[in-house]
């Protein structure tokens, strides 16, 4: 044995965490109900490996600013640079341009997995976490991007939310391509427009964390940050910023066949080709979805704009209305739990070749966390431990009985000891505990205990006699009868 | 867009591999069966993350030879370095260690996840697969292993297997302890012995692969193996080395309460401490398996020794008695599909705290390879594709209807080209295609066409009258009949 000062410290890595049972178990119920709905709709799952080749990734990173930061790599055996993904758009781009030929066209496939990112971890932000796509690839129909939002909105009902608990808003990129345009900021190959176009998107993204006043200063000169940090502003005039304010101003609108730009500034944006454009992609959408039925949570909101720099026409967000508590027990009413939207130029940088796409992600912890406060985290069924007295074999045997009676029960496998076996079945929160020792066999009978009065179990009590005589709530029936007992015991926690 | 020259190329990195939905759903109805088994004991889900810090990750590779080879690392921004986890053991001794005062004793946990190692790929050997492990920390009774061993009989019974089809082996480290004394090779302190009883437990283990004449030389003075390589040996005598090789010689025994060593060296270990213990603990989990009916399938097998240096007690393996193809089509028995042992060891180095614990790891891709090839992964539905000749929203909506009559059913959301959209129903393997034209909304029908006699469709046809005019298996119904129509084209296929 190494000596205490050589021993390593049993620590977790800065950023990441361990998950526990119940949020294990919460999250696959999660993950499997909402598969079922995207394989219902003819997704196909497809699973790539967590590491690909450096350049192969590309810099699709959400944080422009940073492109080649916030990744994992490492240098491979033959000096190829390798990286762990950090989402799953990166790597299904890969994976489409290496396969075209060969798939089915549209191709679409939902993938669930982690992702890592090498950031600096803080808290509640980690660097590990799961996503959940779903993208069709090779359809350039409005229909493919209505599938989706129909099938996110399934996907949260599935789940078993109400249809006013949660929004779908749409709005699409044409419609700010036509807003750019509007005030004098077309799309262009000019490498200083673009860049402006690009921070003045940023800045509209940025409306609910940093107000109006924020983006107005990011639209115009600049903005210094609460850490002091300035970020340069898209040189925006005054009257320029008035329009995009207005164009952004809280409008949330019911899709509808009637959909129109209002007022001075959307008469403006849909009056230029992207706003024509943009509208005409919400109504096919409207159209596609009214008819299935999904048209009550889909709304259109100027305000949806997604940072990421790739999206080309509609971009989509699932919102909840219910508030959730934070993580210090504050209600918050918070963003979005799923995202996404039209990106066309993905495969390109690996064929040349212009391949539609279009795609939404669900943030899976957060709307986790939101279900888990709601209790839509599947049914667990109450626990039953079979102290181990003195034969194990005969712990697990009616352990056995009683689990293929549809319960669930376990064996202890500790030590002899009482006074063990109460902490342990206390620990693990059993509902009963199921006693059958050298009296019980002699008599031929069983003897079933109540533990949920009893969560606080005394650990002074160390014999059988003593824990007996201080608790009230047990029975001990016949050997024959211990599955009828168990499940009368059983239904006040039902 | 960048140049040609500029762009990368889509490709794997070596050693990795994607995965389709064939294989991922297999694999996740395999994994979902083994983990309600593995709960309905009272094993709790626990996720580690993919990264360990290096030092707590520790030397337990199986490869002792090159112990700190084979790991994927990288140095963190604070100059620590990280490794990606390369089974799910050593975060679980982090983890017990880290949390042990909270948790329930024993703690028993499963896990399934991805890990990695950084080897040479080869065919058929991968950077990054799955494990499956169950372990049960803090329980030094032989109960404890005999539960590991139920649970994964049955697992594999309740993924179809049935009870003839597999078996499980189990040993014991103290038997081969007791030969190794019996021999005059004792447990030591002295380095140099203890380093001869590790090549000697090493070469036992390799007995199925380089057969009884390459652990001869390996117990003795050393092998030159294929590849020109030279393996130094244990330096057994002759005797001793046929003292070894009685003791392994092809030996599977029923468990029975009456096991015992037989023929002069299994005497010889019997009288040995170590040979006792052993033959004890088998007796024990004879008795535990017995009564709960397990005993069957559960041999002992004197040859199963498991090569990692950390194990302490009993050792079990469970094989498949059935021919498995493999790459190359040939049918081959192949190894254990899962593996585990008692190593009280592990929180030790920690802690410094003896901690026993056992524990059994299921090897995922090659029991899915056994059960794909035994059709054990599943029903997956015949598939229903509506194609869109017009309005994409009639598609969805008809497709809808199908679903919630229960049958797989999706909207094709690609061009509005007729060829197009035969070539997708093709290459998804769509049993039956639903087309609502505008001659059928016009007549108030629907028409579905089997497709599964053409999975030769031409690709000539490019014209809905040609393909309907070509092809006999098709009826057009009134349109409230869809349901009821599909249902009995579907009937074949069930």
């Amino acid at each position: 044995m190494s000596t205490s000062s050589k021993r390593p410290k049993a620590r977790l890595p800065r950023g990441f965490r361990d998950r526990t049972a119940d949020e294990v178990a919460a999250e696959r119920h999660m993950l499997d109900i909402i598969a079922r709905v995207y394989e219902s709709y003819g997704f196909a799952p497809l699973e790539t490996p967590a590491f690909e080749y450096t350049d192969a990734l590309g810099k699709f990173l959400p944080d422009v600013d940073r492109p080649n930061e916030g990744v994992f790599s490492l240098k491979d055996d033959d000096e190829q640079w390798l990286s762990l993904r950090y989402d799953l758009t990166a790597p299904l781009a890969r994976y489409v341009a290496e396969h075209f030929q060969d798939l089915p066209k549209p191709f679409r496939r939902y993938q669930v997995g982690r992702v890592w990112r090498n950031e600096k971890p803080g808290p509640g932000r980690f660097r590990e976490f799961t996503q959940f796509d779903a993208d069709t690839v090779g359809s350039a129909s409005p229909a493919a991007d209505a599938e989706l939002l129909m099938m996110v909105c399934d996907a949260l009902e599935a789940l078993g939310l109400k249809r006013d608990e949660y929004v779908v808003k749409i709005n699409n990129r044409k419609l700010l391509d036509g807003l750019l345009e509007a005030i004098g900021l077309p799309v262009s190959e000019i490498d200083e427009i673009r860049h402006r176009r690009g921070i003045a998107l940023r800045a509209m993204d940025k409306l609910d964390r940093i107000g109006r006043d924020g983006v107005r200063a990011l639209l115009g000169p600049g903005r210094k940050d609460e850490s002091g940090d300035f970020t340069k502003g898209a040189g925006l005039s005054p009257d320029q910023i008035e329009c995009v304010l207005a164009f952004l101003k809280p409008s949330i609108t019911a899709l509808s066949p009637g959909f129109q730009l209002s007022g001075d500034v959307g008469m403006a944006v849909s009056n230029t080709a992207s706003g024509t454009a943009g509208q005409k992609e919400i109504h096919a959408i409207f159209q596609a979805v009214k008819q299935s039925g999904h048209e009550g949570p889909i709304h259109v909101d100027r305000g949806i704009i997604r940072g990421l720099d790739y999206y080309t026409g509609p971009v989509f967000e699932a919102q909840l209305t219910f508030p959730v508590k934070n993580e210090e027990g504050e209600d918050v009413v918070f963003g979005s739990v799923a995202g996404g939207g039209r990106y066309d130029d993905l495969v390109a940088r690996f064929t040349g070749q212009q391949v539609p796409a279009t795609g939404i992600s669900i943030g899976v912890s957060r709307l986790l966390t939101a279900l888990r406060q709601r209790g839509l985290t599947g049914e667990v069924k109450p626990l039953i431990v079979v102290l181990s007295l003195d034969e194990p074999a005969r712990a697990f045997a009616t352990a056995r009985e009683l689990r293929n009676a549809g319960l669930r029960a376990e064996a202890y496998v500790g030590t002899r000891k009482f006074g063990d076996q109460l902490k342990y079945a206390d620990k693990r929160g059993a509902a009963l505990a199921v006693i059958e020792g050298a009296d019980e066999v002699a008599n031929g009978t069983i003897t079933v205990k109540n533990l949920v009065a009893g969560a606080q179990l005394s650990k002074s009590i160390e014999s059988r006699e003593e824990w007996l005589g201080a608790r009230k709530a047990q029975e001990t029936v016949a050997r024959g009868k211990l599955v009828e007992t168990v499940r009368a015991m059983l239904v006040p926690h039902k």
